[in-house]
């Protein structure tokens, strides 16, 4: 049996009680740890959950799946992901491949940020398609998501940005060597995401139609949701520039059209509470 | 101090680990009790959590919401949702009046229907605007979900359809009296559903634009989902209607535009598995 678990949103409590019981008696756990991440340690989680975990890293996940699903015909095998199973990304290959050995699953179900987002007093009902900021460099600076959001407003809807995440990600220069070196993990703040907006709606006058942002626009800013430290913050996008929100994870709302009570939710959230 | 606890998808083990520890030490424990159900009964919550649970109603929330925070300047409530607290319903009202009477709260978030429905193997990112399908009766048949449902589909996204649940309802007659009288709780299945919306795509010819539905357009039926006799079933329109997928609760998503590998995983259920 295959068993992927949802690890909520990042503490070694956020396990459900079941997801917790079945953890403890499977005979190999693997902690997929690259589209995500824990507010807590692979330490702090073995202590927690009294065994031994196997990190699984994108390059294990994409090239190595057999060994994640070997003799799970006899044994039971966990496969724990940050957030819901199948939330931000998907591991559905994976699903696909234990179905074609006959491998039976399950799935633990957990809280992500695509549902935990509600916090913030936006309905998730009003929400649009779910995008992703990339980190820019001096080359290349990617905004297909700029276009996304705009159709998303046009119809009223919210939308969730996820910011992006680098965890053992190479340098070019590693890349091109073949030099398995890996740099440091990098996590986009809110004022990172914001200033590459600004940069869009400062710079950007071939995208057309829709409503576009401007730097007196609304976005909610949030980070570590769930966490006791969590942080929600309503403001224009130039100031969202000058927050600090402090540690990972962020990530941003861009609202479309708001609902009276969404309106007074968000401003909860204008004086920093 | 006010607690929003999720429980997840139904099952007394679905609550997360910190959350079952807020709930044995909080001062009052009420159970939200009208947007969703449990798969279990209050009383097995209550052997579980080895404590009593007071049930709130639609009434007492949106009522009597004084009571569920009376004193908790002071004390611990804490307020169970099923699902997420903030996931197919909001209670953001009760998060602004414990504000304004200076309450903090804390939110402890769990899966709700919102983000697991991604075990089909549909990308969370690809859906649209979720949308309600209410029973329908001899008099009353509004179709406004499915304008929702063809404006998501020209925009290639997939519809999560949530289906009615009547718990503690007046029947008209009752109503009309005062007299407070309440009907067995009822839980739209997909094929009642799917009857409803075979009877807009064969008589509405009103609708116009869109990618309308057909009769032979695949739908993706779920039930019980998280649970561990949970159904998924891939199959047309037409056929849905005769699907039978057993206890709630049940919902349904109309695709959008399918990537390959969301085409793979949805194939996996149209064999009943």
């Amino acid at each position: 049996m295959l068993y992927f678990i949802g690890l909520g949103l990042g503490d070694a409590k956020d396990i459900t009680v079941r997801g917790l019981e079945l953890v403890k008696q499977c005979d190999r756990v693997y902690l997929e740890h690259y589209t995500s991440i824990l507010t807590c340690g692979k330490e702090e989680l073995e202590k927690f959950y009294q065994r031994d975990i196997i990190l699984a890293d994108r390059e294990m996940v994409e090239q190595n799946a057999e060994e994640i699903i070997a003799n799970a015909e006899t044994q039971e095998v966990a496969f724990l992901v940050v957030g819901d199973p199948f939330g931000a990304t998907t591991h559905a290959d994976l699903v696909l491949r234990a179905k074609e050995k006959g491998i039976p699953h399950k799935v633990v179900h957990n809280a992500s940020i695509m549902n935990a987002i509600a916090c913030t007093g936006l309905q998730l009902y009003n929400f649009g398609e779910t995008v992703s900021i990339p980190f820019w460099t001096d080359n290349w600076k990617p905004d297909s998501f700029y276009g996304k959001i705009l159709k998303n407003r046009e119809c009223g809807y919210h939308t969730l940005c996820l910011l992006d995440i680098k965890v053992k990600e190479q340098s070019e220069e590693n890349l091109i060597k073949g030099k398995k070196i890996y740099e440091p993990p990098r996590f986009m703040t809110t004022a990172q995401a914001a200033e590459q907006l600004m940069h869009i709606v400062e710079n950007n006058e071939k995208v057309e139609g829709g409503i576009q942002l401007r730097a007196d626009s609304i976005v909610v800013c949030v980070a570590r949701v769930g966490a006791d430290d969590q942080k929600i913050v309503t403001c224009t996008l130039k100031q969202a520039t000058q927050e600090d929100l402090g540690g990972p994870l962020h990530s941003m709302v861009i609202p479309g059209e708001l609902h009276y009570l969404e309106k007074d939710a968000i401003d909860m959230w204008s004086n920093k509470s």
